[in-house]
């Protein structure tokens, strides 16, 4: 199973379909991973669970739309393994054992538990699984021993939350588990359509399976500089989400272009917009192909997540037996 | 699967070797209703991690003891599926489920959770997967939809919560789970060597394995009526442990003649021991033929487990698979 290269692990919950942002800030970083890692990127729709098990009338749908993200956007399965979390069972069986040796102190003094209750108060978060979520996490990473997790810096004490538990693993039985680095990504912050962060959520996303006309719609109508009411008025790309889409997607000259003629009125924002819209619609076009033929095949995303529970089974049972035989059981 | 019979799920912690008082506790009730019902006995190796983590140096022996206790006690792994817990993905994947629906103050109100903290101070029990032993028990009896679980009195809260979780998640999701109904076992109860309730923490247990020898003189130095002192003073029955043994263990003439025999210091109490020796070696003596046939045989007790292994999963897959349904995961 080894290839002398190092490893990396890294899941996303299933819940709709991809945007800019996520492309941007977490796909991209995947893709570059892929080049020169052994890499494994699991759909963690059990995770979903803990935050959406009253309603899931839509996981199975969400677990197909991000695979097909993914694979469109780049990840290439042939390089690394993709797969689905509930298709391997050593994710429950070694959270089951981990739960064994975590006191509770460790998950309630957890940073993000009592946040997300505040944050999501429609939604009743107070259940033993969401409390229990960083030991499914913990189980999720240390079944495959990576080196590396890419992470966000707000993730970070989750991770340390991972290492505790298997340096006590470790020192209560054997020494078993690496204590996996953080791979620190800074994420290109994309803004939506109305200047805040994008965010399903906030309905002012792009989202990767956009058809075309629909990219150039949502950028039609993105905010401008609002103090730029009239064509002839200077305006300011600074305060711009749209002068920020072009330093995300035109090349150096034209977003120094734009930069000039903008604070001289030489521009007018509908211009800007259809300029930068060209070019999303370039960077997409490619993913929208690599959708449809996904789409037109189903069975092939079916035999790739087969493949991947194979190949992610592989290395999980052998950490599962290495976790058995160094408690005993 | 259905043979029409109604269905019963009992397990058993693997904490080291029975004794009279687990025998005719649990086992003879098991013997009953192996005679009865569909059954379902396992070996509860994971939940015996909750409380002893610390140290899991001896599980393996344990599952094994237990398996080769219950067989040399009369349990029929033709009739009754006999199984472990740990070989069975189903229990853990289900209490993850379990774990992301019930609300963390179902399990801190749990009367037993703080009371056996405080009972148990040596070891460090306020792990997670303490606080959630409710969870995985859930999980154990439902993958098997039983009719009936036999319980004793102090385990009544946990079946209710059993039944409270299985009514959650059916009106969650969708009807999956029934109302498993408490079969109420009266034990007797039975008393060690020194007068206390048998228990191997008191070192005032007879095992099932003790060899004959062993089990002699156990009784020979059991603790009597402490008031009667010399041969020819009178005793007491009533207070007298070997007369309890009696009870069980003497056809109902024989616990007459002592009952009256010691009042008069008719008989003293190395014969009366003497009587009751006999009697137990010989409801012993098949167990111990039944025990040496299973450790001549060791790969008969892993074909036996195999065998449950394979029972126990074609009736917990099915419900997995109801279970997923609902879910729509
Ligand atoms: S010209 Fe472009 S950068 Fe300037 S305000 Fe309009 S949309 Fe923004
Ligand atoms: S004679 Fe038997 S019943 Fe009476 S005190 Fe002695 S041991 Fe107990």
């Amino acid at each position: 199973m080894t290839t002398g290269q190092k490893r990396v692990l890294s899941g996303m919950q299933p819940s709709g379909l991809l945007h800019l942002g996520n492309w941007l800030g977490a796909l991209e970083n995947w893709n570059a991973l892929q080049e020169q890692y052994e890499c494994f990127f699991f759909v963690a729709d059990w995770h979903a669970l803990s935050s959406n098990y009253a309603d899931t009338s839509r996981i199975r749908e969400y677990v197909r739309e991000l695979l097909i993200d993914w694979l469109a956007a780049g990840i290439d399965p042939k390089r690394a393994t993709v797969f689905v979390q509930s298709q391997v069972p050593d994710h429950a069986i070694l959270h089951l054992l981990f739960s064994m040796i975590i006191p509770v102190s460790w998950l309630e003094r957890n940073p993000t538990y009592k946040e997300k209750q505040e944050e999501i108060k429609e939604r009743d978060l107070s259940t033993y699984g969401f409390l229990g979520y960083p030991v499914l996490q913990a189980a999720d990473i240390l079944l495959y021993k990576p080196d590396f997790v890419p992470v966000g810096k707000d993730q970070l004490p989750h991770l340390e939350l991972t290492r505790e538990l298997a340096r006590r693993f470790n020192s209560l039985y054997r020494p078993v588990f690496p204590d996996p680095q953080e791979h620190l990504t800074k994420f290109a912050k994309v803004l939506g359509t109305d200047g805040r962060k994008m965010s399903k959520s906030y309905g002012n996303a792009i989202n990767l399976s956009d058809q075309e006309p629909v990219v150039r719609q949502k950028i039609k109508t993105m905010i401008t500089d609002p103090a730029r009411v009239r064509r002839h008025d200077p305006g300011n790309p600074d305060v711009c989400p749209v002068y920020d889409f072009h330093k995300i997607f035109s090349p150096l000259p034209v977003i120094e272009q734009i930069n000039q003629d903008c604070r001289k009125a030489a521009i007018g924002c509908i211009d800007c917009k259809k300029l930068v819209a060209d070019r999303v619609v370039e960077r997409l076009a490619p993913m929208w192909e690599a959708r449809a033929t996904l789409t037109q095949h189903p069975s092939r995303l079916d035999e790739i997540a087969e493949d991947g529970r194979r190949r992610a089974t592989a290395v999980s049972s052998q950490t599962m037996a290495e976790v058995r035989d160094a408690m005993k059981i």
